[in-house]
Order: C-alpha cells, then sequence, then structure tokens
C-alpha cells in the first residue's frame, strides 16, 4: 500500500494511491461507502496512531476499492495535490550525517568515516510536497545542495529498541531531499540552521507501507538535477543500517507514531563536485528511490 | 504576569501566578467568572497563538483577581503541580551553544569564541516541569551535566526578522536546564543525541511575559547542585545577544508562536571542573533567573 496525504478542492485527506489506474482513494470516504461510517482519522499521524488497526482496516478499503469499477471516493492522481505524507511532522525531522562512505570520501579531505551514528534534526516547516517549490535563498546562501535519501515513518512508540525489534517500529518508508545551505551549514558548525531553511525538506510523494518493501537495505537510490544523473547508490551501501540508526536514536530518546528519519545521503552532492555545483533557481531535482517512487522538486 | 501551565485534580489549564497570595488564576475559569464566558484556548501554545489579544485578555483577568478576595478559579500554589510552560512544543527546542565567553573557555583548551551563532535542537519529548526527575540514564551516560540558560518563548510569526525588531516577537522568557549527557553528545560529534534523552529539558516555572522584564540582557543567572553554586553569571556575558540570536535564526526558518530558544548557559558546568563533578541520582539541580524564578529538579 502506497499512502499519501493528498489535497482535493482544499480539503486535505489520507489516501492510498492505485498507480495502475491513476487514482487515488480518499480513505474515509472509501470507508464510508464500503461500510456506511468514516471511522478514520483525518491526518496521517493520527492514522499511524491508531497502530495496526489502521493498517488492517487500509489493508480492507484497498481490497474493497480492487473490486470497484469506479470505486467511492476516488479521484484521478492527476485531479489532486500530494502533499508530503506528514505535511506537518510533530517536532523536527531526524537526519542521519555521513552514512554512505563514499559522500563521507567526497566531503572531507581524511575521508575519515564515522566510528559513531551522527544525527541532526530539521525544523518542521522545511516540509514540502511533491511539486511544491524549494526556495532558493540567493540572498542567504551561495551554496544550495540536494541529499536524495530513503526515510524511516515510525509506526509505534518505542524506546530502548534493540536492533533486532526495529523493524516492528517502522510503519513505512518515503523519499526525503535533505535541502541544505553549505555555507550555512558549515558557518554555523552544528548542521541544524543550515538544514532548516522553510522548504528544505521535500518528503514523499508516497508513504509505502513496510509490507510492500522487501527489504529497506538493498534499494536503489538516484537523484537526478535537470535530468542528469547525480547520486546513484543502494541502501546497501549504508555505513549503519536502518535497525541501527532506530536502536541508538532510541536509547535514551522515545520514538513516537509519525517520527520521520531520513537515513543518510550517498555520494553525488553537488558540494563534492569539483567544480561544485550548486543548485541555481529552475533547476528540477528528482529523487528515486526503488519501490517507492520519484520525489520531483524545482528550486525558485 | 508570569504564565504557568499547571494541573490540579488532573486537568491541566493556563494560569497566572500570584506569588504574593501564592496563588494561581485559572485563566479561563476566572474569565468565566469575570465576565460570564470562558473565551480564552486551552492550551499554552494555543494562548499564544492568539497573540496580543491574549495578553490584553489576560491582563483583564489578572487586574480584576487583584481586586477579589478570594478570585473564584483561584488555587493555592501548593495545590496544583506546575508544568512545563510549554509541556510538549510543536517542534524541537532550539538551543545555542557556546554563547558565554567562560563556558567556552572551561570546554575547550582553544577557547576560541565562535565567530557565528551555534544552534542545535532537543526533542520535544524531553520537556519536564518543575520538580519532575530527570532521569540518570546510568546505562547509557557517566557524564550526566547540567546547564541553567535564559529561555525565550516567541509569541509572534515571523521570518527574516532584523535584530531591531526582534522584541516585538518575544512574548517571554522561561528557565530551560538544557542536560546533556557528555559522552554522548562527544561521541555522535552533533549535539542532538546526547542532548534529546527524554526528561533531559526541565523547563519554568513560569513563563514571564516580556512586559515583566526590564532588560533580558541583564540578569543575573545561577545554577546549585545541592545547594552548592556552580554556575553564577549574567546575561550581558552572552557573545550573541538575544536580539541576534532571533534574527540569524530566522533568516530562513520561520519562527512560530510557542517556539522556545535556549540561549546557552554560562561557565560551571560540571564537564568543566577539575576533576569534572557530573551530576548522579539523588542530586538537586536549581537553576535561578532574576526576575523569572527558580527551576527546580532532582535527578534520579
Amino acid at each position: 500500500m502506497k499512502f499519501v496525504t493528498a489535497k482535493h478542492a482544499e480539503r486535505v485527506f489520507v489516501g492510498l494511491a492505485d498507480e495502475q489506474r491513476q487514482l487515488v482513494i480518499h480513505l474515509r470516504e472509501a470507508q464510508k461507502a464500503m461500510s456506511g461510517k468514516a471511522k478514520l482519522p483525518i491526518t496521517m499521524i493520527e492514522c499511524l496512531e491508531k497502530g495496526e488497526a489502521f493498517v488492517r482496516e487500509a489493508a480492507q478499503i484497498w481490497s474493497w476499492a480492487l473490486e470497484q469499477d469506479e470505486p467511492a471516493g476516488s479521484y484521478a492522481l492527476a485531479e489532486v495535490k500530494l502533499l508530503a505524507p506528514i505535511p506537518r511532522p510533530r517536532k523536527n525531522i531526524v537526519c542521519v550525517g555521513k552514512n554512505y562512505r563514499e559522500h563521507v570520501m567526497e566531503m572531507s579531505s581524511t575521508g575519515q568515516v564515522p566510528e559513531h551514528l551522527i544525527f541532526f534534526t530539521k525544523a518542521p516547516a522545511t516540509v514540502i510536497g511533491q511539486e511544491e517549490c524549494i526556495h532558493s535563498y540567493s540572498h542567504l546562501t551561495n551554496e544550495l545542495d540536494y541529499e536524495g535519501e530513503l526515510a524511516v515513518v515510525i509506526g509505534k512508540k518505542g524506546k530502548g529498541i534493540r536492533p533486532e525489534e526495529a523493524g516492528a517500529y517502522i510503519f513505512g518508508y518515503t523519499i526525503v531531499n535533505d535541502v541544505t545551505a553549505r555555507d550555512v551549514q558549515s558557518r554555523h558548525k552544528q548542521f541544524f540552521l543550515g538544514k532548516s531553511f522553510d522548504t528544505f525538506c521535500p518528503m514523499g510523494p508516497f508513504l509505502v507501507h513496510h509490507s510492500a518493501i522487501r527489504d529497506a537495505g538493498q534499494l536503489a537510490i538516484e537523484t537526478k538535477v535537470n535530468g542528469e544523473i547525480r547520486q546513484s547508490s543502494d541502501t546497501s551501501q549504508m555505513l549503519f543500517s536502518i535497525a541501527d540508526i532506530i536502536s541508538v536514536l532510541s536509547q535514551g530518546m522515545t520514538l513516537e507514531p509519525g517520527d520521520v528519519i531520513a537515513t543518510g545521503t550517498p555520494a553525488g552532492v553537488a558540494k563534492g563536485m569539483k567544480p561544485p555545483r550548486f543548485l541555481k533557481s529552475g533547476d528540477r531535482v528528482e529523487v528515486t528511490v526503488e519501490g517507492i517512487g520519484t520525489l520531483c522538486n524545482t528550486v525558485k
């Protein structure tokens, strides 16, 4: 199941994307048509908080919709605007730094890979959806950069999670572009500020349930700028696995449904090129993760 | 006016502390007694979002209550539990690193003060209130440390704020103890993780409206551990002023009502002592900021 947060006629709703028929199923409307009652919550975070019950109900609606020629509560994909699956997270997005060896090499002269996980955050107002514009902030930065990443969305509250249990806390996966003002990032030492300008976290378009992903540690990941491949790797190249990330992060800090964790970016960012080729107004960035989709945004 | 978020008989409410009479005025209940109608929102963040209208209404209720012998909707301070003024921020708390020269000296051999502001964040679940326990996490850290800080609470949405306008975006001030696991902080390079264990952000007890503070850049600040003074300084010693902090932070990132910004800690943290004297279970930490109050928590 590919979950979306979508907007139609100014109404925001949680839906399921039916890519084959190019439809989006409005979960509450379909639920009402199917069972006479719309019981699911309105927002994605509230749905996630319902845990397995949400997944079961969504799966029922999905099966029902697949059997209908024109399922009630469905819209043509082209008619809706896809927002970020979680348009406004309830806390900062957590990101992993330096989690691909080749990216560490391109960013530093020593090429020393980290012995321990590096975590930083992006403010919630950075989040934008499919085809929304990344602002260039040309008055604030000369070094606007992209970072295509696989992101994990937490589905279950947990703390002190062991790596072997981590899978049970994952609701699913989405794509994040960890847009960065490199000069601001390095000027202010800690990464937060240069990563947190409004619009610096394109996310989506789909939140893919974990059951649809065989192994999140084996997914091709690619970033294109104006059609040119800049990043091309595989999540198997991560230095720290998703299970390790969840475990280390949760030792002292409670993870909650709706938390978004970006797992790091592979080599090929603008800053790593010789000479660097930073983003400029008009550039189109497309991040593709195998089995999840393609996140497209233009710089403006 | 000293605003509080308080709890009485399992009900959480926004109130005003009347320290002279040792009362807390329940704003909505008092408003109802005064005008027949409780119009104010339930939570502090929602109140802050009402902007100046909230301040006006609170001031009217305050004047009314001062004239009553036993104002309706008032509780003895001893009868209520003071929560953090903002018990669950809607995004991470932003903190300034290395903002007092003497603290920079104690933490580094070079003693190089930063040329630019350093910002990092703490997760929302770190927040606890007056007299709640800081967990020691003795299985995760051997270097539990305190950092007494003045914190600014934003009252008005803004972006690209100039330093000279910054005051207009401040609702008021509170106290934060930026509790830190030093070994975790340094092991993971970026500060986020070692600062973000649950209970690592005692906050409060009061959120003091800016009108009650003559100059937030001239306030004595002191931290005691078990009665012994460890930090003793003045906010005039900050390297970057509150106006600078708000301005730099808001250039690319929208500030919103309820945002909490901790302004950095002076010298005297456990890590800076020779030998270091880290916190252990049973230790009592008290942070006092002139004109604001004293934030007290015990390690457990």
